[in-house]
């Protein structure tokens, strides 16, 4: 399989460094081959090349099997002036690969509830997996700036909505067959354009219960019962903020993986945390997320259901036994985790 | 002072109610004249006129020195296809007035803390204002709905976000100094502008200290860190969702009160919660938000602050012993906690 990797800004490069050796080490004991192929993106694109995501770059990642990136973006490009800036060529990608589906995993470790803001007693049963349609919405809509003005347009087809709901019933009938559907459809159009496609998609799938959630309502039920949810499919900026407000639920956003699909062949994995400048070329950052990304890789783009197993195992022996990095109490550097995650894999 | 009453739909009638008999007190024991005009808004008012927000509503709101409204909407009129919804009649009354700041205070009673999703040592010194831009943005942006798709703009002029961040910089000056302006930056292109324009307004309040955070970034922060925050400034949508997120800390949406403000005289003061129509009518709901309201436009629009500091001791004392609502674990009704509230009053 050829894999594309795009380390990106700031603790991208380590973190991807620690799930490319742990990508390597399953090759090894499964007998399987594994090109690697690393391109730029982000910041360090626009140093090199003066272009966010150069063409050879989102090129490679069409012709791969998957692609795995790091985190981009950071301070010294994040002058909201700037022509180009280090997200466009996420976003770029994004589009590119036609990756319309953002699956956040979100459980709770139960050697890590300790740290969650959360009380214990509302951490039992966190199991949710967010559906965050990701190719659509304000992100991608038309934009003007105007003297003393600026507009973003949140747009929707049917055909947008209904492609990410049905990922999102197909996913819930090998979970526990619920599906929270969450938008703003008492204020926005796109919003019910939305819940209208979703209760229609939901016709085909009579086996999976179907609820509706205001985007306001949903970001205080996921602090008062969290357990109560199984898959949850949104639009794309209210995804991004309720998966990084579920993050904080367990216990550091270091943990926690995401892949990105769509009809083509190439999936998008990346950790959901961000470049994290404050601790960028420390060696401290926790490769966790990336490393979850990787099994996330193996099972959604190389159908490795074993292998995506035995990772997500090695991990949650080290989340377990340690060691532990600095986001969760530790003093565990990048290569002390990864080392512990390849000795749990052997 | 002439207050207009609008009780709207579910529970809205019994807690306005209770707020109203609360004012009453007050200007009973402090020798003011309050005189009450109660409007339609809401389902309530389509079942009566066929219109959200009927026009001698409005012009009574205008006319008054401030609104007290209850809540608006229910299941009975959450059709997405209606032509006509109750949310359009708080949205008119909002743009009517002109009332751009909505301010929500967030802090958690100790003796509440045990409700609060949060563990004990987050909720410490948790003492935040929110100041959410009310009438503009996506709320407010053009719509447009085609066989097939639908768009939804939102539009920030300079002048729109410099107001708002004016009074956020003002409110600061009464309380840390500290001011976390939050957006969404580094997509849109309304976060551009609402970024550049907050950092210009900055400068007028160099003694006020000035911090930019994405959305999704706050999501996560009000939950690790929540005590850090003073005045949190955003724009209407991101302000819907960062709010309830917040309110979830203190324990009860019944809890919370709001003010929203503009140039003109009158003031709006509304409970945070909604319409709750799975108690409305059973005489439950919990008052405290309305009766917390009371207390806002005693201070905002009447300039009363000794009596709104009254208000605030009496619901303060009925927390700490009681009576509680069934949201706080009690068993006491609506005419309960307003009869425990005025008698802590008297
Ligand atoms: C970096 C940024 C553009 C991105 C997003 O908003 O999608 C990030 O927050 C994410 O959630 O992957
Ligand atoms: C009822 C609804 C339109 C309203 C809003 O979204 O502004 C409510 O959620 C609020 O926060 O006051």
């Amino acid at each position: 399989a050829r894999i594309v990797t795009l380390p990106g800004d700031g603790v991208g490069p380590e973190v991807t460094a620690a799930a490319v050796a742990v990508l390597e080490a399953v090759a090894t004991h499964y007998g399987h081959e594994f090109a690697f192929d690393e391109h730029l993106i982000g910041g360090a694109a626009i140093d090199a090349t003066g272009e966010p995501l150069p063409a050879g770059a989102l090129q490679a990642c069409k012709a791969s099997d998957a692609v795995l990136l790091g985190a981009v973006g950071g301070p010294k490009w994040s002058d909201p002036n700037a022509k180009v800036r280090p997200e466009q060529g996420l976003l770029a990608l994004r589009a590119g690969l036609g990756v319309y589906a953002n699956l956040r995993p979100l459980t709770v470790h139960p050697a890590l509830a300790t740290l969650s803001p959360l009380k214990d007693e509302k951490l039992k049963d966190v199991d949710v997996l967010f559906v965050r349609e990701l190719t659509g919405g304000a992100y991608f809509g038309a934009k003007t700036r105007g003297a003393d003005y600026a507009t973003d347009e949140c747009r929707y087809t049917e055909a947008e909505v209904e492609r990410v709901a049905r990922r999102a019933f197909e996913l819930a009938r090998a979970r526990r067959r619920h599906v929270t559907s969450v938008d703003k459809a008492n204020v926005l159009e796109t919003s019910r354009l939305w819940r209208r496609t979703v209760a229609h998609v939901a016709a085909d799938y009579p086996d999976v219960t179907l609820e509706h959630q205001l985007v306001d309502s949903m970001a205080m039920l996921l602090l008062t019962r969290p357990g109560s949810y199984d898959v949850v499919v949104t639009e794309n900026l209210f995804g991004d903020i309720l998966t990084d407000e579920a993050a904080a639920l367990a216990g550091s956003l270091g943990l926690l993986p995401s892949a990105s699909i769509g009809e083509g062949r190439t999936g998008l994995y990346e950790p959901i945390h961000g470049s994290a400048p404050d601790i960028a070329g420390k060696g401290v950052a926790n490769p966790v997320g990336a490393i979850l990304s990787t099994a996330l890789l193996l099972r959604h783009s190389l159908q490795l259901e074993a292998e995506a197993l035995a990772v997500e195992a090695a991990v949650d022996h080290v989340l377990q036994h340690g060691p532990r990095s600095r986001d969760l109490g530790g003093h565990a550097g990048t290569a002390d985790v990864r080392d512990a995650v390849l000795a749990a894999l052997a």
